[in-house]
């Protein structure tokens, strides 16, 4: 199958590696085809790019600024990567990492490649091994942060 | 009939086993079709998968985080699962508990429950009982809470 | 010709009542298709399945709680019924009462009372008399307040 | 060519005569629809409905209240309109005066009067002659106001 | 290939000069085809009937003001540009240069020039040579600023 990946020139972290890295280690064969654009609010089109032209899923890794008017475009992006799912049918995985999560660069990087590593992942389930995400339903799954308890 | 039933890895509660507990209860004998996605804002396409795969109805079960950002996503998924809706002409029954309207785990837990339960049940009368809604329309029903009382 | 109405059963006041009320006030003979779902996002997709069954026009009729999340979900209900005009290329007039729009029980009712009255008297001047409404254009009407003073 | 109009009950002016006096001043002798609606949230389907009917660009007339609720409906009545244009691949130039903007009954009335009478020879340019707006681009003009000075 | 170029009249700073300039620069011997429109909200539409018409691509150059209103208006017409993109398969680079962005008409006047210019060049890259855009990817790349340094 293929896997769709956009990304952009704007952030700070190259998240690619890490999707890469989490797809080869969950033992993916799947072709990946790249896209880079110049900031979030281009990642909707892009990806829809990309699965009408045979991508079965597709993640969008994007970096929103620290700024009110970078909250309101990471908003906008991500109703048009909904909106780009329900014309195509298919999921687009959203790993946004707001500059401001972290207290520092290194914290940054850490948060990135882990939430790029943990929901590239998800996407393999959800294309091969869906049963696996049944199984975690409901248990406070966590990318970006440690998990949490779940509550019984 | 098909009921479709999409929850996230991300929620603490497994909120399907109250749909499921609801559905018997209540004597329904549609086939119920789950699936979970990574959090709520893929639960829109999961939704309109689903539907297109021809359920009659779908469950949407989420549980937003209590940060703005949080808040920000779960008004995403509302807008996509209300557009999922128009694409498909099927209802779909939004199930959103946010961590912070719970004082602690106990009272998330009871609210999760109560919620997920009673939003079954409408969604099997949406399909089966129509009149079982009309003769309660204008009358303060809440999920997730107690009935307040309506003004005559 | 057919008029649709949509309620809920979260409002604490049966609006439809009013509805009927100015209808046959006014003259009217049309059909009334009525359909009840639990709350104002689930108003969307069921005035799009009047319409599509051939209702002329619909009235959605539902009453936002006064915590900022249900202004969120108003507002993201009154997005949805303007997208489901436009997908049916048919009115849908939005009655919509805010529970702190009012400072009492009998206020919020006597509000319920005056909106729903006068915009289903609106909805049948859509369909049978446009003149009576384009004859008022600029004059402030008001539905739930007294009008205002136009400006000249 | 024709050109609609969409106007409300809601607002306090009658901004249709200075569209009126404005493609009269201008030399139009275009045909022109006009329908009025109650308030601005029922623009979006009545100037699509206008454009479906042969219209080749509509005027969308409204007067958002003060309250933040108020702000609401000129918001999702705003993104209705701009979704119109795109499923119609056709103009409507939003004429949208707020109450709040003007400190008292007079200068509300001639900001109408400004910025409708502006925005009809707007239209009329889209229409007729583009070229016209070509040379104003960048030049900082106001409907409703005083032009700005453009920066070279 | 065609780049279309929509502007506003309503900016107080000629930023097609800038995307003309840099496109002469980068070597591009595409068609340019502009349209001008009054305000922020008519760039949807007018970028859609570019596309629609043969441009493989578009620039929408605006400049929203400072008020609380602007920033919606911006806000929708960024939505509206999203849906346009979605709608045709093809993308749209949004320049908007906000007004309260800059200390000054100087300031103002230079990030214009910079966010207008450097985007110019990345929609013919995107048209062109989509490589330039992958080598930068996660490079922290910005428009009407200085780059910001990677995090590696």
């Amino acid at each position: 199958m293929k896997i769709g990946v956009c990304d952009t020139t704007f952030a700070k972290v190259d998240m690619y590696q890490f999707v890469k890295k989490a797809l080869r280690d969950v033992g993916s064969t799947d072709t990946i085809i790249r896209k880079t654009v110049p900031g979030i609010k281009d990642l909707p089109v892009a990806c829809k790019q990309l699965l009408d032209q045979g991508c079965d899923i597709c993640l969008a890794l994007g970096m929103p600024g620290p700024e009110p008017i970078d909250k309101q475009c990471a908003h906008e992006a991500s109703l048009g990567i909904i909106h780009a799912q329900l014309l195509t049918n298919k999921h687009i995985i959203e790993v946004f990492v707001h500059m401001d999560e972290a207290n520092n660069d290194k914290e940054l990087y850490e948060m990135c490649k882990d939430r790029a590593y943990k929901h590239a992942i998800n996407a393999y389930w959800l294309l091969h091994n869906p049963d696996k995400l049944m199984e975690r339903a409901g248990t406070g799954r966590r990318q970006g942060h440690d998990d949490v308890k779940p509550i019984r």
